[in-house]
């Protein structure tokens, strides 16, 4: 049972090898297919590339910040825009995040760096306040300070009315003692649950997904799974600072996934490089949210069907007129040569940049079909 | 008669009101309905569409710059490549200009700064010699220097293999005393004739523009038609300095319009705006090739069906949820509305200027087809 009658996730098939599954979320704007790639468009969009044209590229699941779109265009523009899928012109599931994420990660200066544990503890007090109630920061835009509540950011996520939506929470980084951590982690257990109260006294047709806390902890971690499947939430994102190693994150997934409820679907925030995903979906994750892709395809490196990367503004490209992945059939690799886009890149044109994010969401699309084969095949 | 086989300009229709009419430019890549307009894509590309895009959006003809490809990423890359469109995967016309027009514009600092008569008189330094032999300029990437003489702008072009190429002139500024412009104006005949001379030494499919010179001097534009037009050109740009204010370059084309042979396609040189458009028509010209309609839409300036502009940026389209141009049938008008556009342009996402783009140039195709309607039906 869920809380959400017009969601829903059904295994089609367990595979006989691993934890891994192929599944479909059923959303009121369809089904997604998984294990599947999110691509992440922060703006409402993803960057170079048109709301139609990702949706025609086959993006089953399109994740927005709340946090930025709070900021830009706020919240009440999307809300009478008729929500986020009319206002960016999308018929295909959005999730939205609680806004937390950026707000934290921007305060310890970007999250990303500190997850990889340089070990610096930077912050730009853009956070002025994390208390019982919530946090107030600092617009990033113009300095307005604006407070954010399990609730308010349940109800601006109702405002934007993505298909998924996710509980307040508090990001720590990676270099924390432990009783900050522990003070943090039973706080965000309980924003969490002001959050899903908020959330079911008006589910509107929206799933809300947990997310799993505790960073290194595996205590922590396990005490999180525990608190949070008694919720009756729709799904389980894994959040929080997995380590400063990929080892260390592999080995925390490792931990982490079989404590989550098979039957909801798993999803893991934030990762979504190829070798995260290979080692994620035989855990039993089921869709990864990433920019890496867009961001990469904008710094002129192509992925491949075959896992290798191709560096757009290598001199080799320069007069190479074979297309980008000749086993790729994109728009770009069907109608442009490798040695056109170095040129474009070159030129620092942003047709360069569009053309190489349409080809890598397309090949993180068809890596994802490939995955659902292999597990029907029981073959991961 | 002329000497390119696979080029003819056939007049559809003279209007019995004005000097404008409708006709067809046929080239060896497809058809050019006039009068119309000439989108540029300095870069082989138009800023922030691709080349398909650009196809599927109906523009005829597409204007690349002959000086920035040889820069990057070099002629012979094209011509590797197959020419230029190959190169960009072109169906549909090409036109290239000869080079000198951004040697001397960005000589002189811009030459649209110039032509509006600050009255400054800029030089970076990036021409180092102008002789009867041609001209030396930096790259303006690595300061490499490059000799382009008429007969070296010629073979880069036929490098580059568009359908309509350009000979070699000096665009000079507009403070200039009389004697120097004289002295350049004889040498640019000298330099057009030996860029005719090349060319007709091996067509290659290619047909050839000449460029009237002479600047505000009515005697020295006369004489320009004179001497141009006894050589066997397949079509005459209007270039040069044409004043310091509209009503300046109005008097101007009114003088030097009617001066060129009716039976040749006629091209204004750098200008679409569109009231130069609405005065150029009846004067007989039928192509007019500019940057200024997608510079606007990158700036957030939209044009209508109806005349006048939009200002994404503008607060009112904060919460205006209408397309853009609701007679406008363009991809974005279509499917996305003004308040989007106006996020998208807050947000500095380059999908806004991609979305833009598409409107602008659709905007200037629509009008001018019914240019050609009101030209069919004597209205113009």
């Amino acid at each position: 049972m869920t809380l959400s009658p017009t969601f829903s996730f059904n295994i089609v098939h367990q595979s006989k090898r691993s934890r891994a599954r192929v599944g479909q979320i059923v959303t009121p704007h369809g089904v997604i297919d998984t294990p599947n790639f999110v691509a992440v468009g922060t703006n409402a969009t993803l960057k170079a590339l048109d709301s139609l044209t990702v949706t025609q590229l086959g993006l089953q699941l399109m994740f927005c910040n709340t946090y930025h779109l709070m900021v830009q265009p706020g919240t009440n523009i999307v809300k009478k825009a008729g929500g986020l899928h009319r206002f960016i012109g999308r018929t295909l599931p959005l999730i939205t995040d609680s806004g937390g994420f950026q707000v934290f990660s921007l305060a310890y200066g970007g999250v990303h760096n500190e997850l990889k544990s340089k070990g610096k503890r930077q912050t730009n007090n853009t956070v002025m306040s994390v208390t019982e109630e919530g946090v107030i920061f600092r617009s990033y835009r113009d300095g307005t300070p604006i407070v954010l509540t399990p609730e308010s950011s349940i109800l601006a996520q109702k405002d934007l009315g993505a298909d998924i939506i996710i509980p307040l929470d508090e990001l720590l980084p990676y270099h924390i003692d432990a009783q900050a951590l522990e003070a943090s982690f039973n706080r965000t257990h309980r924003w969490q649950k002001r959050s899903f109260q908020t959330h079911v006294s008006d589910p509107a047709g929206q799933a809300m997904y947990a997310v799993i806390h505790g960073n290194v902890n595996k205590e922590l971690r396990k005490a999180s799974c525990d608190f949070l499947t008694k919720l009756d939430f729709d799904g389980f994102a894994i959040g929080g600072s997995l380590g400063k190693t990929k080892e260390e994150m592999f080995d925390l997934l490792a931990f982490i996934a079989p404590l989550l409820p098979t039957q909801k679907p798993n999803h893991l925030l934030g990762i979504g490089d190829m070798n995260s995903i290979d080692i994620g979906i035989p855990l039993g994750i089921d869709t990864f949210d990433s920019s890496y892709p867009t961001r990469c395809a904008r710094h002129g490196l192509l992925f491949t069907l075959q896992g290798h990367t191709i560096k757009v503004l290598s001199s080799a490209n320069r007069d190479d007129f074979t297309p980008p992945d000749p086993l790729c059939r994109c728009f770009t690799c069907t109608n442009y040569s490798r040695a056109y886009l170095h040129h474009l890149f070159k030129a620092h044109e942003m047709t360069g940049y569009t053309l190489a994010t349409i080809h890598n969401v397309h090949t993180m699309i068809t890596l994802m079909q490939l995955y659902r084969e292999k597990i029907l095949n029981d073959e991961i």
